[in-house]
Parts: structure tokens; sequence; C-alpha cells
């Protein structure tokens, strides 16, 4: 097998095929059929390690009862502009939408809205969340916790997720700009795809099981950990640290549930921490309207114009100069929502794998 | 004069030099001793470059008459959880901390609070304002733009302000966790200590005026930019790039200020772009209810037991282990409360000046 070596599938072959998965474990139909777009939005966007990918661990998950297939998602506390959740243990690709949705519902009403989640899972690309309130021209916030994975500045071991943050503020005739951002330097899916070819990674990306800066894969696999954005002090490491634990507190603390080392696990390798101080993961929405500070078309008018002028630097040798945050995202979008969505074939082998084991044909 | 020859003066002498300087062009009472106790914050927190040091900028702009001594600051549109606010060309030292409290007012009453500020001017460190949040059992949040210095990821010239990003969270026993970062890699003023004394910077803080990655730190200054954080593209600087253009947009095209290159200058060095598209620079506010999420004295133990699990993280090899955000401010708070606050002959210097032309003694 090479990397390099693909099956395509047309989006709505995976996006039924996942669906028919979750139904299969007693997920109703509407949250079956939005678990399974959570999913697609990733694949088409490119962000293949959040798409099908990732089919087979909800699939454990699922199989062990480790994750309740109906969840009933409440909200436990509110303001005017407040609220949090509890995911009662359900999919994150289904209590993430709820939440989302109670956070736009919010700003209708009140301008803004903010929700912290407790007892939740994995939701997916937090790209998904923040595009929904683009389309009610709302500014959308979107954090969650995960598996530790990353050491914080000066620490030797992991103690917190790629918690990631993603904000979207939308164009009038420019596309939208779209920020998705893990506060790891890097992803671990980087450092896995190098190991898997024999080649060194970057400076920067992970340490050892001691805490030494490695260029090894292997040494930040087998025991090490991946580093926070800025990656040592001198170029600002405590500064991506910083935002993990923000990420964390958000999503964790603020909600009750399990923060920093203490998340649960995602996929059976991971092992399940000693303590827990809360229920499942967490994640943080927000939603703000625009026209709660200015006129929906001046702001959009003024985000074509920054594009334009950003688009238009001066770029640096060997490049054409800097992107838009999102732009990669949709051109893989256009690309795959003709052409389909390539899947490396250790993803299809796990989906013909869910597909023995549930009768759910992939075709 | 060495970089370590300095002057102490008693904090009380700094705030009393500087409310006074600003009382000398007209600024009312309250807003001089305003003003003159976020520059004060700034000194005992051992943020030189934004204490006293900065007070000879506000004197030239309100020599100049183009900083406003006496604004009229306006909620120009609001909801129950949002406002802009128009500065008026204000101090941002005033204009900041008025709107943080309509951000904090409207959070008791709705949940949550968030301002976006048009028309103002430099509002000292972004921390003052989340530790203003603290007091009433609030999550801060604070960013604002600047002016141009730090180059896009792939651009070869500067486009952004150093953009940072304050929020704070209380605990209970444990000191509070106090997050205040510029977006990019490195402070400019880190490059132009390097400069003085002839030494080189490391990989990733800056390029030279063609976009290359130098070490040399005039090349940084004579026409060069700072890098954002996460520094090239192998490392996430376009991570720190898209941190740096959200607190753009929140701050500047959501209020109607001027952003990216086009933000105004702050000190008469700098340069006056060429186009406006808004009113002076802008920056963004926000106050959460903890209470609108979960029991205050839940989280503030929550707070304390996370300090601790962090504080508890296997070291590195040759460090003791992660700093919480906040700790290396918070000890030289304490240290200059009692000991003064150390200035270096420069800033001495520009304070005898500001002292010789206002006729406001410094003693």
């Amino acid at each position: 097998m090479t990397d390099t070596e693909v099956k395509v599938f047309p989006i709505e072959t995976l996006r039924e095929f996942s669906t028919r998965v979750f139904l299969h474990f007693g997920v109703p139909e509407n949250d079956a059929m939005q678990a399974a777009d959570v999913l697609a939005c990733a694949d088409l966007r490119g962000i293949d390690s959040h798409g099908v990918a990732r089919l087979h661990s909800y699939f454990d998950m699922l199989s062990l009862g480790r994750i309740n297939p109906k969840p009933e998602i409440k909200v436990v506390r509110s303001t005017l502009s407040t609220a949090t959740v509890d995911g009662d243990n359900g999919l994150g690709l289904v209590v993430g939408p709820h939440a989302n949705q109670l956070a736009m519902e919010m700003a209708a009403k009140s301008g803004s809205g903010w929700v912290s989640v407790l007892n939740t899972n994995h939701f997916g690309i937090a790209a998904y969340y923040v595009l929904k309130a683009l389309e009610h021209d709302l500014i959308g916030w979107a954090m969650t916790n995960a598996t530790k994975l990353v050491a914080p500045l000066w620490g030797a071991e992991r103690m917190l997720g790629t918690n990631p943050i993603a904000i979207a503020f939308p164009g009038k005739e420019e596309p939208p700009i779209v920020i998705d951002m893990a506060t790891s330097a890097a992803a671990y899916g980087k450092i896995e795809m190098a190991r898997r070819r024999g080649t060194s990674i970057p400076y920067g990306w992970g340490i050892d099981s001691q805490g030494r800066v490695t260029t090894n894969p292997d040494d930040t696999v087998a025991g090490g950990a991946l580093l926070p954005l800025g990656s040592d002090r001198e170029r600002g490491g405590h500064k991506g640290y910083a935002l993990a634990m923000m990420v964390d507190i958000l999503s964790c603390v603020l909600s009750g549930a399990n923060w920093g080392p203490f998340a649960p696990p995602f996929a059976l390798r991971q092992e399940i921490p000693q303590r827990s101080v809360g229920k499942g993961i967490g994640h943080f929405f927000g939603a703000m309207r625009i026209d709660g500070f200015i006129d929906v078309d001046i702001f959009k008018h003024q985000v074509d114009d920054y594009i334009r002028v950003f688009r238009a630097t001066k770029p640096a040798p060997g490049t054409n100069g800097p992107l838009i945050p999102g732009d990669p995202e949709r051109e893989s979008e256009q690309l795959r929502r003709k052409g389909g969505v390539p899947l490396i074939l250790p993803v299809v082998e796990e989906l013909l794998d869910i597909s023995g084991k549930t009768g759910v044909p992939l075709d």
C-alpha cells in the first residue's frame, strides 16, 4: 500500500452509509442524518482525519455502549445569553449541533448566545458549527477539548487535547473567512504519516517521553507529546499552551466536563484516565448577531475589501502570497462535490469492516 | 548606557506623574486617574513596554491634538448583550475601560456582554480589562488591533498589528489564570533589544523586506516584519495569522475602525497609512457571568484543581515544569508594589523631557 493509493466515493454514498450505520445502533433518524452531515462536511472540506475516517471509532464506542445513541439533551442552566447543556453522553455529532442551535437562537433574541456543553463526545470539525452560524448572518464560535496529546510548554507529558478554535466571518461577494485551527503546532496525523513513511518531523512538532524536542516521529508516538502552537519558549510556545487551556476551561470547567488530562478517550486504543473530574468531554459555542454591532451589509462589504487587500499582499519568495483562512477547504469542497471523496485504503477497509458487522452496504 | 542600568520609582510616583500629565492636557480628573491606572498596571506587572515607557507617545499625540482629551464616548448601537461604542478619538486608556464597563454591565443583566469599539486609540495592556472582570466573577475577554508590524503567513510586508488576546479565569485559593498574549511569535521590543545588543534573533521571529526569514534584527526593523505565532507554514504560522485576523475583524470591521494595514500610528515615528477605512483603531471586549453557566464556587474550586494538576506536570529537562499563565506578571507585581518599578534610563529621560515641557515634577 502507498499513501497515495485511494478509492473515490461520491459524497452521497458516504453520507448514506454513515446515516445507516448510526441508524443501526438505534440513533433516531434526524440525529443519524445530522451526525452524517457533520462527517460529510469534513470529508468534503478535505479534513480527512475527521470524516468517515473516524466512523470506526464511533462504531466501536456505540458497539460497546460507551456512547448513548438516544440522549436526552438538556439545558441545565441559562440566562438571556448563556446556557449550559448536558449532552447525556450522546454523539458529539448530535449534541454539538443541538447546542450550537441553542446559541444561535439566543443570539436571535438577545444579540449573542454562549453555550458550554458537558457530557458529550467528539463533535467532528469545529468549522461545521461556525458555517451554520453564517447561514443566519451570525458570527459563530466553536471550541472543544479532546483526549490528551499535547504537552504544556515546559511539560514532559500529554496534558491537553489539540483543542481547536473556529470562528467565521461572511463576505458579500467574496467567500467567507473561515478559521478552524488546532492549538497545537502540528496535527498528530502528520506525525503518524511521517512515521509510516520513515521520515523525520520538523523541529517544533513534538517531544519524546523525557520532554526533549525530537525530530523522530517514533519518539512522539511512543510516550512523547505534541508541542503547542509556537513550539518552544523563544517562539511563543507558552501562547499556544495558553490558548489550549482557554479552550479547555471554556469547554469543560465552565460546563462540568472532564478537562485536561482527564478527557475520556475517543478511540479504543487510547487509555481511560485514572481520574474523572466531570462528565464526558466539553464543547463551547458562541453566536453573535452582526447587526447587533453594525449593518450586515456594511460588514460584508468591509470583509470583501479586507479579503482583497490581504490577497494583494506582496508575496514572500516562493509563494503566491497569503491565503485567506478557509481557502484550501473551500477549494477541496468544490472539487469533491463534483469528483467525489478519495479515501485511502485503510479507511476503505475500516468502512468495509463496519459494513460486514452491521450489514449496511457500502456502495 | 547598559541595558541593565535602571532607576527605581515607587508606583505611586509614576501614577501621580502620569495623572498630572494627562490633567495638563485637559483630560478630566477621573479620566486622567483611569488612564494612569492602566499604565501603572502594566508597570507593576512587568510589561515595561506598555507602562510609562509609552507616556511620551501619549504626550506627543495629545500635544499635536491627534487624541481628543475630552471625548464624548457614545453607544451607537446595542442589543441586550452586544454594543458598538464610538470612542470619539479619546485616549484608549479611557475609552477601553468605559467600553469594558459596559460589557460587564450587560453581562450582569443578560448573562454576557460584548462590545466592539471604533474611533479609539492604544488601550494599554489587555490584561487590565480582564482583571477588572474578575472582580465581579466575570470571565473577561479583551482584544485590540494596533499599528501594522506583522506579516500574514506567506506575505512579505507588514499588514497586521501584534493584535493581542486576553482572557482570565478566577481561582478560589489559587491566584487567577490570566492569559494576555500577542498573536505574533515575538514582541517587536525583543527585536529592538537584540539590535541594540548587536545579537542575532532566533529563527521564526521576523522576515526582511523581501519576505525572507532572517536572524538579523536590522533586517526586520528596516522594512521587514514580525512573523505571526507559529512562524512558518510547517509550525503553524497560518494559525497565528488567522488569530491576528480574528482580533482585527472583531475589533475593527465589526465596529467600523481602521483594520489591517490601515490602523493609524500610535507613535510619531510611524507612518500614517495612505488609506482610511474607518475611524481610529478598534477594541473588542467580552464579559460572561460565570454563574450563567455553573455555580461560581464550583467553578473556582475546579480552577484551583486545574492549576494544581498542571503545576504537577512532569517537567521538561532544564525547567521547573509548566507555568500557569499570569504567574510571571503576578510575581512582578508583588515585587514592584514593595520595591518599586525599575525604569531604564532612556525611559527616565523621556519622562524628564515630559516634565520639562509640562512643568509636572517627577519625584
